[in-house]
């Protein structure tokens, strides 16, 4: 191999497929990033077997070939040498020669032979969905999924295919967000045919974490490709591929309550802090924060206590529909909620008898319910 | 006690004091600070028996009285709370209550009696140090503090006290930094007879580390007054008394080559991207890269090589005068060098022969030298 590309392009392919590398004991040639010329580029891959991202870049290529190397020592010395505006890599011996102005480096390389493929999409690419609503949702429902691997299903995103958007859900059981993405098919007789036989598919929290990662703000679309137990995301240049999570996703969409006799519109910041002063006040993260709705008094109450350490108590000016309210809320919980609420007010919906809460963003005077972004928060047992 | 005062001011107090309180298993008081009515003022302290600090804030005292209480706690209760102006704090039943508009908390606290006393200065302050600069030259003197507890006097910063400035000087014997900063005498009587019995002192890491911290971009000075084995420093209205660490500082001066034969002037962020990128190429932490001066083709070589991962160069330009040199150096020690020094350019200054090399900041057209910062780094013996 011996090829020219710009150092930027370069820098930016490391940047996007690096992160997906780990501490392999295994495996070492998972912790390296294969280099190989392809059809007039350079193609970029690195995989940890569950998912696999790679891109092209443009190159001048004076020699076909290819090999691996590891990961973190490229990424440190791309990140350190000045920009000069272009590199030169070159294979010599299992050897990579790189070279970049006055900086020079030979790293020492893994057989490209033995590096895992990364499986390619067959067909075309289904459906897509707006890239930068995505960068705004994914944070929001990302806090939800769960760590417990004894749940497998519940420990990535669910993607519900509907004819117009996505429906994408996370949950730990405790609580649940959920978001409403309008999508753009790109086929759309394949997508109708697909969505028939299959319309829920469940993607790895750590692939969701790629996907947010390579969103850069330019990304308009984000292509989306399913085939037999793997998923495929094209960003720019940029593909990820990764195995779906076997399972059936819970039918969540039934504890979701339909009706609610208290709608509480609140300041966002005003309770967040609250919140946050009532986890103080707690011994463990099974603490407790007590909201009481008083809508005579046009207040809400958000209030803790633990022995041996104190209690508190805020008083927040709400606007308040229906009758009075007292719940137990996880304050951790309730401050995830709250944190992905991105308008200056929001709505707090409940009912009585230890039905689950709901937080949606409210916009405009009229203070209108979005319905696009929904937090639903189970009520500790008294 | 009962009284009231300002949000903003509390806030600073508690900002400037909770850090010297640790967690503290075996004395649960000192993770308590200290509220105290003093002379129509509250007084705020907290003390981890090596270092005490503590201030005075105008308050509206309605009753006398003081209290201890979590400092963690109080902390961030404080710091959640919305700005509405002043701050109610009272005690009844070794419990505080504090109120800030809208918000209410009891904190329970532990009797003021048991909070142990932190020596108050009996002389004067001898003399005054520029915050700004002292701001600016602490970090990077603590780079080069030991953190080996078997050579005590190591662990802090040594003090030498001259008729017209203080040599502030930290070495972990593998490389050593010094500053000159001149002083302003407070009480010039005191001063030059206090230098005549006791000229050095040393300082531990932790002690100048919170000064450091408590230094607003509007401090004008640091009051310094030296008593028994007990340093006292004044920071606006914040005081930090702390002990001095017993034993000798080495005579590191000797150390210090008078003579360099070779300078050389580099160009400050390309060494240091040079010296990193070499760091990456070393197997661990007691890595080697390799300076090599060639003084005819102006140029300098930064280098390494570790088997099995690959090896790198960079080529520098450089203004040499003197000889051509070539050593070996510790690329974080050298790392750590390179970022002290805050001018674009800098000289290296080399012997032959194992010697200690020096680096300094240059200023101006003419690259003058400045000799109030020296970074002395002992090559590895190849």
């Amino acid at each position: 191999m011996k090829l020219t590309c710009t150092q930027e392009n370069f820098k930016k392919a490391i940047y996007s497929t690096e992160r997906v590398v780990g501490k392999q004991i295994t495996l070492p040639i998972l912790e390296n990033i294969l280099l190989e010329t392809d059809n007039g580029m350079l193609k970029i891959s690195a995989t940890n077997l569950e998912i696999g991202v790679f891109l092209k870049i443009g190159a001048k290529i004076e020699e076909e070939g290819k090999i691996t190397v590891p990961a973190r020592l490229l990424s440190n010395f791309v990140n350190n040498i000045p920009n000069v505006g272009t590199v030169s890599l070159s294979v010599v011996d299992q050897t990579l020669h790189i070279e970049s102005g006055s900086s020079k480096a030979q790293i020492k390389g893994l057989q490209a032979q033995d590096f895992p493929i990364i499986p390619e999409m067959e067909g075309e690419f289904l459906f897509s969905l707006p890239a930068q609503e995505m960068k705004e949702v994914i944070p929001r429902l990302a806090v939800c999924v769960s760590l417990d691997s004894t749940r497998p299903e519940l420990t990535g995103l669910n993607f519900v295919l509907d004819k117009l958007e996505v429906r994408l859900a996370a949950t730990d059981s405790f609580r649940l967000a959920e978001a409403v993405v309008t999508l753009i098919k790109d086929n759309s007789q394949a997508y109708d045919l697909f969505i028939e036989k299959t319309n829920s598919v469940i993607v790895p929290l750590n692939t969701i974490s790629e996907l947010f990662r390579v969103i850069n703000p330019e990304t308009q679309d984000i292509k989306i490709g399913i085939e037999e137990s793997q998923i495929f995301f094209q960003i720019d240049n940029v593909r990820i591929v990764s195995r779906l999570i076997n399972g059936k996703y819970p039918p969540y969409q039934q504890i979701i309550p339909q009706e609610f006799t208290t709608k509480v519109f609140l300041p966002k910041d005003d309770v967040l802090r609250a919140v946050k002063i009532a986890g103080i006040f707690t011994h463990s993260k099974a603490g407790e924060v007590k909201f009481t709705v008083n809508s005579e008094a046009k207040e809400v109450y958000v209030q803790s206590k633990a022995e041996e350490v104190g209690e508190n108590k805020t008083i927040l000016n709400a606007q308040i529909e229906g009758p009075d309210q007292e719940a137990l809320f996880n304050p951790r919980y309730m401050v995830d909620g709250l944190q992905a609420i991105s308008t200056p007010h929001l709505v707090l919906l409940m009912n009585s008898g230890g039905s689950p809460a709901v937080l949606r963003m409210v916009q405009g005077e009229k203070k209108e319910e979005m319905l696009n972004y929904t937090y639903i928060i189970m009520p500790i047992k008294n």
